[in-house]
C-alpha cells in the first residue's frame, strides 16, 4: 500500500516572511523530508491545500481509503506527523483507532472525505 | 464521469436541536436531494467529515481529480452548491476557474486534496 502525505508548501500560516527566506509550509516540508519516514510513505509537496485560514495544512491519503486533512501545524510537529502517517499506513482502511492518533491529529483536523465507491454497473442479466 | 457529493449529516452546526428534530447537517442532504441535481453527480450521506468546528460541510471528488471540502453551509445554499458541482462535473481534472466558482465555494473552502497519483513502478529494464 502506497500513502501520500501532500505538504502545502506555499503556506505562510500568517506569517511576514523576508524574501528568499522559506515560509512554513516549506519548512514543515523538509521537517517532514528529514525525519524518520515510514516505508511506504510518499510525502509530495503541493502549491495550496486551500487551508489558508488554518495553515500549515498536511494531506494524508491513499487509493480506497478515506483521506485527511490536518491544519495549524509547525515543523515541531513532524515526528508525530510521521508517527500518525505511520499509523495510517497500517490501519486497512486508514481509519486509526481514536486513541491510536497522535494529538495533533485528534485537536486538529480540518476534515476527511470517503473514498471514493463507484457502485457496480448493473448489467442486462442483473437489471 | 461520476462525480460525489458527500453530505455530512450529523453535523449540528453549533445548534441546539430538540430530539427527534433534523440536525443542521440533515437538512443539507435534504435540500440537495430536492434541487436540481446535475446528471452524473451522486448525492450521498456520510457521518462526520471531521469538519465539526466548520458543519455544515460537504466534500465534491471524483477518481483522478482534486477533492474540495466546504463548510459553514445552511440549506439556502443548497442551490448554489448544486451549481458548483455541476462545474466541477464539467471541469476535466476538477478544477473549476476562480470567478466561475459560486461565491460559497471561493469563500467558504475548508480544504482540498491532490489526486492520488502512483508513481509508475520501474521495471528491470528501466531500472
Amino acid at each position: 500500500m502506497s500513502v501520500t502525505l501532500h505538504v502545502c508548501t506555499t503556506c505562510k500560516a500568517g506569517e511576514v516572511v523576508e524574501d528568499g527566506q522559506p515560509v512554513a509550509g516549506a519548512k514543515l516540508l523538509a521537517a517532514l523530508q528529514a525525519g524518520a519516514v515510514p516505508a511506504g510513505l510518499r510525502i509530495v509537496g503541493v502549491e495550496c491545500l486551500s487551508a489558508c485560514n488554518s495553515g500549515a495544512a498536511v494531506a494524508l491519503s491513499a487509493p480506497g481509503r478515506w483521506s485527511y486533512v490536518y491544519g495549524r501545524l509547525t515543523p515541531a510537529d513532524a515526528p508525530d506527523i510521521l508517527l500518525g502517517a505511520a499509523a495510517y499506513l497500517d490501519a486497512p482502511d486508514g481509519i486509526v483507532p481514536w486513541r491510536a492518533r497522535p494529538v495533533i491529529f485528534r485537536k486538529q483536523s480540518l476534515a476527511r472525505i470517503p473514498p471514493i465507491i463507484i457502485p457496480p454497473i448493473l448489467t442486462a442479466l442483473e437489471a
